[in-house]
């Protein structure tokens, strides 16, 4: 029955990959819906999202038994912490799909209102950060992760153009303006997973050096910010 | 120099609810900004968030220590880990305060759009709900918790309420749209203030009877969800 340390530590690393790897597919899967207006693979994100709650609910579970059996110190223990945020991330990250996923189901039944061009590409960004800010986790990569974090200043730049654009529709005519605050939810949420996959790479940074750099410490530290 | 372990359980609490108290203040500052059209005050709630920002930073030290140094087991350790979780509740409520001092920052450039009532209202909720949910944590009260979590559905409401308001202004004068996207985002930021109440609020159960109420998974249980 008993097993080793570093087998359990290896399990809870496969579990937040694969959870990873779900909230993933949430957010692409949430997006397709959008941009191909299928209802049938927006509903299927809503349904999806509990697999990645109960994820959520074991992986907390398995933290916990790992500190209260194992004891941990140095390394260890900061790698658990660090999971444990990493974990309500994720799920966070599936619930914003989930969001995208009920805008998408009432914006399908309206007209479309223009090409979408900007939303897909924010987020393949805001995917591939969740992506990356896990891969620097399970193989401790903080300039990895720095570069994810460096990353969001995009995401937040698409949003605002987004943003901008949406508004002159509205502007230029009324009858947009339902379609367009929703477009304009689906990029905040968008720029929400992107700020979530931050999150996790200023975690992975504390967890392999000891350092913050949340809040941007380390610019004003270098008297930048 | 060798302290007591309740102290420092003591001192950690005692943390939380000063940083929890901060948050409070600066989700009412934001908003009496908004209502009485004050610069000055948009701008200090943007400045203090600093301190919140650092007192996380300290938070998540004294966590890692308390765990590294105590070895806590049962109700010690699901105190360090409600606290740690709690810790970025905390501050991304500090952050959703600064959104709602930038939003004022642009709404004060602009004509009044109308007086705000149900604003106010939503922040009341919302900072209430703050405030018991860290009552509930410090002192141990799954009942006051729960009620916490049941009092996020009337933020909803009043969010929906704001939002159907808004669009209807837009739609009867485009003058009005950028306003009133503003101001949509400020009652967006308000339910995910309470949306963090009741993070809270579910970690004090757990941390209390060991029972995930998360997902409403005892709703699902009962069969009523």
């Amino acid at each position: 029955m008993e097993r080793h340390f570093d087998e359990e530590l290896k399990d809870l690393k496969e579990k937040l990959l694969h959870m990873a790897s779900l909230a993933e597919e949430s957010i692409v899967k949430a997006v397709k819906s959008l941009v191909d207006r299928e209802k049938e693979l927006a509903e299927d994100v809503i349904q999806s999202d509990a697999a990645i709650n109960f994820l959520e609910i074991e992986v907390d579970e398995i933290c916990l038994k790992l500190l209260a059996t194992r004891q941990p110190i140095a390394n260890d223990l900061r790698f658990i912490t660090s999971a444990l945020k990493i974990n309500s991330d994720l799920e966070r990250i599936g619930d914003l799909s989930v969001n995208i996923a009920e805008r998408t189901l009432e914006l399908i039944k309206q007209p479309i209102l223009k090409p979408l061009l900007d939303i897909p590409r924010m987020a393949q960004y805001a995917q591939k950060m969740v992506k990356d800010s896990l891969d620097a986790f399970v193989n401790r990569e903080p300039n990895l992760a720095r570069d994810v974090c460096r990353r969001d200043d995009e995401v937040d730049m698409l949003n605002d153009q987004i943003f901008r654009e949406l508004l002159t529709y509205m502007i230029e005519n009324p009858k947009t303006i339902t379609r367009s605050v929703d477009l304009i939810l689906v990029a905040r949420h968008l720029e929400r997973i992107a700020d979530h996959a931050t999150n996790i790479g200023e975690d992975v940074v504390f967890m392999v050096e000891g350092k913050t750099i949340k809040h941007h410490i380390e610019d004003q530290v270098r008297g930048t910010d």
